[in-house]
């Protein structure tokens, strides 16, 4: 694997501030890589409610499994995350890794199991060795600090070349909270689904059933609204916790009016995540954002949007700094919904190349490749048929994406 | 683009017999290529009846909505095929280019506008400018030979590397009728339509509805069994002429019993011709041929083939000789059909790789690196639920995809 950082990689990044409640710490456990954190703990105080949205993956991996399980007792106080191995396919032995690792974690933590959440991420099939890290959860549990948010954006990475992480701060009520996320994901990137991992933790004070309704919502614009190859993960888990130190009457129900501020704050901080995950697309070096308005509907336009960022000939137009509109349209016409292709208008950047069918007649060449020069392509159809709108963030297809996927395992 | 041939390219030919009442003529007309045919018309005796399949696109080019009309009329006596230029998102001036084209070919061949049936391939978007070839058809109709198929295959190429032809000879009660076809595609290919394009004439005598039916059932395992990049072009179509020049009673109904022999022919010439198709997937090394076993259906099986045979992971992972079975199970847990991970059982070849969920206990890296070596790389999952089964064919991602598509316009 290369060490080239994405092109795309933020050039800033927040200072991420800590959240009562919740401590952290990462270790080198060797499970794949060498010289590189690679397990993760998260611990979180007692009181803390859990919301969790999964892969739709028919063959999910053991430790989402595990997750749904522990989700039902809406507590949360301990998570593991590994990466390099994602203990998926790996049948009657990978429940048994999970066990073996929750029970370490809730040793190490001193809660119930059913309170302790599992990912894991990387190669697929081969059996993970939780004595490689379940040994150290006591050690971590006892030095975890309420800073180590970069460090847990670092420690679960596989081939991201960069961490993600990111915080907003919102008025909730008469009170300040704070939100904190961390992702992974580089490739088998796919919506419809959670993500690959995303971590959010709160200060704020608000029960699980009200938590799962808002991270349900959330996810929608944002994890679920990104694609890199269309390819969904077995392991994608998203799980976002309240740790309720705020002082503040909890928010039992997600229609309570003081959450206006927070439900935005929480869509910002996702999008923002789910965009550092599509701009770390393997091998990307364009993000593309496809917007589709005049659709029959949201779904139609998500689906449509979807089509076109999917399309590998669209996405190697973009590499190939190449506006060419006859694949959007294509895609467009293979996504089943409807469409008119005599009232298509389509825009690369701001500039329209093509109106009621046909090429813009003021259409210019030269205008349209100073737009592909962009890292950011935004490709933009009106289908003049209704009022339903979506965008979808995505990212170009290179040679350097079959160059990480054709020697991922060796 | 470059001038090098796939490595998958058939190393040698059929000899192509002539079909009575069918004449070929090409031409170079320099609509995008230089140094190249770019024109096929076939001409058709009168009496010669007529099917088709067509993309399923929602934005189909102006030719696929001109032979939509045509196909009514049941009789054919002309074909133009133009590469270059789709004439797809054209707009009016797309249609005034098919009624122009039509007209000088029924001038040329003496029969009426509705015997007539277009085709062009190439650039999207672009004017296509009939009078480039219009012009020339009255020669082509006056030098037409029965022996060009090999030329025709040539002149409908884009970027494909190698001409696509096939024929077979069948029994058809006490006669025997032969069947020729030729196809063009190698990218934009994608299931669930015809397929780019490919034209295909018999000298029995089957009546339209009866042929319409004969090709609707051979499409599903052959055309509609292959993918490239799942991307669906606007231009899919697929053509079958019977001229009924052998003498015989006319079949009229697709459950003739004559037609059992005729049947398994047409179905081997398409799956023939389809897998040329797949082969010449650009930038393909090696073809993968996908066969799901076990399902619940044969639709539930061919949509968890070509999960498996479309998905960028799976594609990268044989270009670079990896039995990432992994890969496998991911793309079939995000099919969405009825699957158990711990019931599962796949092959690369043949060599188990995995059984009931995990590892096979078996696995031999070595032996699986011997099998992913060879041009064509089987991958067969076994999914215990059902009877059903399917075949998709497809081919591997590689850096070369990324070329031929980064630079096509340009």
């Amino acid at each position: 694997m290369s060490d080239a950082v994405s092109p795309l990689a933020p050039t800033s990044y927040p200072e991420m501030p800590d959240i009562a409640g919740v401590r952290l710490a990462t270790a080198a456990a060797g499970i794949k890589y060498r010289n590189r954190t690679d397990v993760l703990l998260m611990v979180l105080d007692a009181g803390t409610s859990v919301a969790g949205v999964f892969t739709t993956s028919r063959c999910p991996s053991a430790p989402v499994d595990f997750c749904r399980e522990s989700l039902k007792s809406g507590s949360a106080r301990a998570v593991v995350v590994n990466s390099g191995n994602a203990n998926a396919f790996t049948g009657k032995r990978g429940r048994e890794t999970t066990e073996l690792t929750a029970r370490s974690a809730a040793q190490a933590v001193g809660c119930r199991m059913d309170e302790v959440f599992l990912a894991s991420t990387g190669v697929i099939g081969e059996p993970l060795d939780a004595g490689k890290f379940a040994g150290v959860l006591g050690d971590m549990a006892a030095t975890a600090t309420a800073d180590g948010w970069e460090g847990a954006a670092s420690a679960i990475m596989t081939t991201d070349t960069y961490p993600k992480f990111a915080s907003v701060q919102v008025k909730i009520g008469e009170v300040t909270a704070t939100i904190n996320g961390i992702a992974k994901g580089s490739g088998m990137i796919a919506p419809d689904m959670a993500t690959m991992l995303s971590f959010i933790a709160t200060d704020a004070a608000i029960a699980s059933p009200a938590l799962q309704s808002l991270l349900a919502e959330a996810v929608q614009p944002s994890f679920n609204s990104i694609t890199v190859d269309g390819d969904t993960s077995t392991s994608d888990t998203l799980l976002m916790f309240a740790t309720g130190k705020v002082d503040m009457a909890p928010v039992t129900h997600a229609d309570d009016e003081r959450l206006g501020e927070f439900r935005a704050g929480l869509h910002r901080l996702l999008v923002d995540l789910a965009r550092q995950v599509a701009r770390d697309g393997e091998g990307a070096s364009k993000e593309i954002c496809v917007t589709i308005s005049g659709a029959e509907s949201d779904a139609s336009a998500k689906r449509i949007a979807l089509a076109v960022a999917n399309s590998p000939l669209v996405k190697t137009a973009v590499a190939g700094e190449d506006a060419n509109w006859g694949r959007v349209v294509m895609a467009v016409g293979k996504a089943g919904e409807p469409a008119d292709r005599d009232r298509l208008a389509i825009w690369f950047g701001d500039v329209r190349v093509a109106v009621d069918g046909e090429r813009d007649p003021a259409y210019s060449e030269a205008e349209t490749s100073q737009v592909m020069k962009r890292d950011e392509i935004e490709i933009r159809v009106e289908l003049g048929l209704g009022t339903g709108s979506w965008t979808v963030y995505g990212c170009d297809l290179t040679k350097a994406y079959v160059t990480i996927n054709g020697d991922y395992r060796s």
